[in-house]
């Protein structure tokens, strides 16, 4: 299966296309002539032009070569259509259209997959958003852009089951410049699946992480072994968890979820991590956008409050993750800075390393310089408590000037301020948490996206 | 222990006032001199005024009556000063000073608790923020408004062990609009303790729920004890709960934080919520401030994306709630809303009701009142994915007039839009969250707030 003219097409027919406001083929026919690069065909029986470009009765009629057709007719329409686009040669096609397995109409899923098949087409859908491409700009959303942000472009495939689960999350990750190489709501998944998904992503030079939200996959052993063979960190949300949860998930789309336990278990074997939810899988995603992946999981924290040090420490052994041990020379430095009056004496040089509650920028950066330097230290945890009057706006410059090949990241709880810093702070590149919890569940995740550990906390990474 | 004049002070000396920018004594007063009702009277032993207010040498020169003295000079010349107050006839004093037993100082602390015991005067502190209670604008914080909110006044009394974590979360309770009936941030409780507040606080009028940060009490039998004699909610934090983390805790405020699972039974024995971190506390609060209590933990989900349901009936499952099951009279009227085409027939109408995509606010109001309308159901979470283009501005005024005695909760994940949409709901009054596992969080709570159904949620409550 080659998804790359899916993907990737030069010319798309976008069939049900409307002129009418609130009308499906309305709001993806704006969204594909918004920025996309290539070529918009619309398709519409009565209609002589849509949005100001000419239209054609069917795709038949199309006088050019259509890579992807996105098809938004009512259901029962769908398979006609779907046997023209295979009649016209078009090899790639988008059912956004509902109405199928999930609302009882299996017959007709069953049947626009028997057209597929027959033209030897590849097929996303039925009951889903289809695709963005942020690098050519291929919109298939129906969701506009006043409701729904865009991503810009970066490393990030984000794969969703559930298509509105998945247009909130493109709005999460726009508002925390979280890139993304390709978005895919596949829905159904009558017949382009996850394992499909892993394959064409494992070898898509744009995609640094493949991230699945899925309530259960179509086919287990396909998944799993997709997975196993994948060179690249998978991250999966998979809801339907409990039976209750399993069960409301068949009636969304139609789909199986299957016992987690097996789930979580095929996880662990093929190196998916597993995240526990939208958050953790936004805080995960997060770090790793902007940070480096860390060489174990031995943690410094440097904070100005003692009570976040305490938290972020639970946090951390509860994940199995480490304390890092602060070597001798660590120690002395320390010291040194004790004696230069940079760090003041009654100041915790353990880790968690508590600079107090009057620590300055320049603590601060003394403090998370020493840590850093210490080959025991994989990462580094920066709580700052912005309430507090002593730390200077350069704490930005400080924090930005320490990025190196250790992950750095900040957590910093607060209100209009803290948030005014922390939109400065991130700007730098640096990804800042509001809890400590948090900013332990991005490292965590971000230690397992590492090649050699994914699975293994206890084994030395040296991605 | 009558702690009344201590937060409801009529005259507060500053002990330690400055007029140097940066001084703890300066910003003390600053917070002091800013809206408090009461009268001030700074002390110190060189200037003439301090920020314009006439200053005293030492409290003793005072000639007037001193509710509450608050002291912040150099922990060594505490006890003398603590002294002093006594023998100026003040009975409640802040120690806001650092430097005691937290920093190997336990002689300092041992000596001011004598002193206090000697002229029978209660102590907060030391190493501590001290009071602010909105009421009277009684504000001892040393953190500047520009970096630290205060909220309102309102029925939740917060009282912390940390006091950086404590300022972090008076900037949360602001934003949120939550408000607060007393906020103490009592350090290292050397003399008033967290048993002492809880019996306090079981009397204050003003409060109907004590919240407490802590990493350790200092008299587990005492505070067990009015915890079980109080008649209100009491929601804990506990940090140090890991091994690692206990000990980073004694550090910090010098308390043995003890073994965490004695602390857990304790907490269930004597119906202390158990929240899990700072956000968890602050979800359940959000809903708190503005919802009413649920009768039982039976939950109705409202939904326009399926995996939104799917994913909040996990959580619920996962913290033994109840998916409600509809009576005969519900399943009648979502019959009729369909006859009416009101909800269309591929809706699901089992619990999670999902509405789909394409649901309008008149949609979603007909829902909502069909199963807040059934006696089978104790609360409602409506998940709106506002991405979707076709949710009506005015599905704000439809909530809002749907409020009643059952608790109504608001799930909307996104971005730009959303957030503004949010804002407009939170401002009716009910609380809305980002994932269906923090709305969950907050029902949770919310249940177990309910006198009858505290610790076990499978009785009803009359509450």
């Amino acid at each position: 299966m080659d998804l790359d003219d899916m993907f990737n097409p030069e010319s798309v027919a976008v069939i049900g296309a409307s002129n009418m406001e609130g009308k499906v083929g309305n709001a993806i026919m704006k969204s594909m002539k918004r920025r996309y690069i290539g070529k918009v065909y619309p398709v519409n029986i009565k209609e002589e032009k849509i949005l100001g470009i000419k239209a054609h009765a069917s795709v038949l009629d199309i006088d050019a070569k259509i890579d992807l057709a996105v098809i938004a007719v009512p259901a029962k329409i769908v398979p006609k259509v779907v046997d023209e686009c295979g009649r016209a040669g078009v090899k790639n096609v988008i059912v956004v259209s509902a109405g199928f397995s999930e609302a009882g109409r299996e017959d007709l899923e069953l049947k626009i997959k028997d057209i597929a098949d027959e033209y030897d087409m590849d097929l996303i859908g039925p009951n889903c958003l289809g695709i963005y491409n942020p690098a050519i700009e291929l919109d298939t959303i129906f969701n506009p852009p006043e409701r729904q942000d865009r991503p810009e472009a970066g490393s990030i495939a984000f794969l969703s089951q559930s298509g509105a689960f998945g247009a909130a999350t493109l709005d999460w990750f726009s508002e925390a410049d979280i890139g993304l190489s390709k978005f895919i709501s596949y829905g159904n998944r009558v017949d382009v699946d996850e394992a499909d998904l892993v394959d064409y992503f494992s070898g898509d030079k744009d995609t640094d992480l493949i991230i699945f939200y899925i309530e259960g996959v179509k086919d287990g052993r396909k998944f799993y072994e997709a997975t196993k063979r994948c060179g690249k960190p998978i991250m999966a949300v998979k809801s339907g968890r409990t039976e209750a949860g399993s069960s409301a998930a068949t009636s969304h789309t139609a789909s199986l979820a299957g016992r987690d336990k097996v789930y979580d278990g095929a996880f662990k074997q093929s190196n998916v991590i597993r995240a526990h939810d939208f958050r953790e899988m936004f805080n995960i995603t997060k770090a790793f956008s902007f940070q480096p992946l860390p060489k174990g999981d031995n943690i410094a924290i440097v904070t100005n409050g003692g009570g976040a040090g305490v938290m972020a420490t639970d946090e951390l052994v509860e994940r199995d993750m480490d304390l890092a041990s602060f070597s001798k020379e660590t120690k002395e430095r320390f010291k040194k800075a004790i004696e230069d009056e940079v760090i003041p004496e009654h100041a915790t040089l353990d880790n968690p390393v508590d600079i107090i509650g009057d620590a300055t920028s320049k603590r601060y950066g003394k403090a998370i310089d020493i840590v850093l330097k210490d080959e025991n230290v994989d990462a580094v945890i920066v709580v700052l408590l912005f309430q507090s009057p002593a730390i200077e706006e350069d704490i930005v410059d400080r924090l930005d000037s320490l990025q190196g090949k250790k992950p750095l990241i900040a957590v910093a709880p607060g209100g209009r301020y803290t948030h005014r810093l922390t939109a400065k702070i991130e700007k730098r590149g640096i990804p800042v948490y509001q809890t400590p919890g948090e900013g332990v569940q991005a490292l965590w995740g971000l230690c397992r996206c590492c090649p050699e550990r994914r699975n293994d906390n206890k084994e030395v990474c040296e991605g």
